[in-house]
């Protein structure tokens, strides 16, 4: 089933101890989409400059998105300027220049108004609320922020998060947003504030999931929270994306079976972990573009080859 | 089989969000003799004062550990103060009044030397490879260590990682002994240094163990690392020697086994999480005195349901 997402699409430029890229196709919406196409149909909407070429695009297209939601308006697509020079665990910014993205008004077009799955990924909650309130039969409704909009837009954020079944986002973000040191006690303050479920990442350490007790509509309830593991690697390229793609992985397997059971929603877990796993192997998008659907599901096999009791090797 | 522990047997005065208290029974060896002592046969090594009394020996010796080997001097027990104020992610050392411990020459008892599990808590290396010296014909040799012997006793060190089947530290220590900031390139390293396997503690977010070709010797070769969980806990009371009972659970299961396979390996982790996830709940040692194998069995389920695809929970 489709998945709608809302969200920047933009050029990064970036600095690793691994090199440096510039102006290179980024943005949370296209890593979350190209994450998710292996898994789904996916609609973007968002909107950028003049800078941004039919070869951008095709890496869209070419992955099966439909791109009719991109809007085209004067001026330069957004602009991040990023360096891991310090850490690979946190970027600094250098720069944000929010060009054609200052004025973003998404605009859903009516292709797109049959999804089932939305994702709002990490914009202005106003923006964010404007489209959840556009779509108001889909199926499920998931989302993401940053500390910006937990610090400064507090109650913008808050009515988006009663609107979310799934709310992804990282510790820190978990910890600020609620207020609380400790985690557990961080994630039942979050659910409190709406949404049924909350997905925490943690980078390196893999991702937990904290259930509701209207986590599963009238189904089974999960009493105790899920832990995904992250794969150990020895080389991170770029950890640039690799939250939107763990969210793309994610969402993409939930969107691509016929139900949300705690089975299915484990294993979309472990598809986050997956594609976030092949997002930070190279600069930009690079490695999503061109992984294949049979390198994932070996990749899905080594996650539960580290993480399980027991495994095919004995 | 029985597992020969040296190490610390200390009292502890720790303050925590929680609380506080003065001369508690801990030190390394006695967490992790009261850990493992739901699996298997423990030996304790170590040295006390004239303030050690029969109370304080009982706690041990009503788990059936075998305490012998522990020295009576003249003198005050190793007293450590600590506090977690701050945060419970780390102890600030507020003091270190070694007393006793200064001088300690370890001596192991004729009654010890048929124990087939040896495992060098975290002291002096020049001791740790003295024992080791003493007890060669031992199955299996495990062995802990921390910053200030990475950092000021490198060559003694050295030795003693040549000599070990596991390595148990925690991520700071791995980086620091590598010299990497990666941590499968540390583990490499680390890896190279000697040790057999190693096995990294992350705190909340569980541990990883990384294999060489030696880690089975003439077995199964593990290509990839193993995560095991621990368990999000909504009040940790006081995180002292949760490391140490970690390595408590995982070498007890080890040696409770007539082989170590990677099954018996992983399952070994999991029951090093589930230990650590009981010590940290009360101050002191006192949840470890008073946990039932049943409670420890049924953590062990809870263990594989927040980590497994496949559950009773469905």
């Amino acid at each position: 089933m489709s998945i709608l997402v809302v969200g920047s699409v933009a050029f990064d430029s970036i600095e690793t101890p691994h090199g440096a890229v510039d102006h290179c196709l980024g943005g949370a919406a296209t890593h979350f989409a190209l994450a998710a196409s292996y898994f789904t149909q996916v609609r973007v909407i968002a909107v950028v400059g003049e800078d941004f070429t039919p070869e951008h695009e095709v890496v869209l297209t070419r992955r099966g998105i439909d791109t009719r939601g991109i809007e085209r308006a004067k001026g330069l697509t957004f602009h991040w300027t990023g360096s891991y020079a310090g850490s690979l665990d946190e970027a600094k910014t250098l720069g944000t220049d929010l060009n054609v993205f200052e004025t973003f008004a998404p605009k859903i077009p009516d292709a797109y108004m049959d999804s089932e799955y939305l994702f709002l990924a990490n914009i202005d909650p106003v923006l964010q609320a404007r489209v959840r309130s556009q779509m108001p039969h889909v199926r499920m409704v998931c989302g993401d922020t940053m500390n910006y909009w937990i610090a400064d837009h507090a109650a913008n954020l808050a009515k988006v998060l009663r609107e979310l079944d799934v709310l992804l986002i990282n510790d820190g973000e978990a910890r600020m947003l609620a207020g609380e040191r400790n985690l557990v006690l961080a994630a039942e303050k979050v659910l409190a504030m709406g949404p049924k479920t909350l997905v925490v990442k943690h980078g390196e350490y893999g991702a937990t999931s904290f259930f509701s007790a209207r986590s599963f509509d009238g189904g089974v309830k999960m009493s105790h929270p899920f832990r995904a593991p992250a794969l150990p690697l020895s080389e991170v390229v770029d950890p640039t994306g690799a939250g939107d793609s763990f969210a793309g992985g994610f969402y993409g397997y939930l969107a691509s079976q016929s139900e949300m059971t705690p089975a299915v929603f484990r294993k979309a877990m472990f598809y986050g972990g997956v594609m976030g796993s092949f997002a930070v192997e190279r600069f930009g998008t690079e490695r999503l573009q061109a992984v294949t659907r049979q390198e994932i599901d070996e990749r899905f096999k080594l996650f539960m080859e580290i993480s399980h009791l027991e495994y095919a090797g004995g």
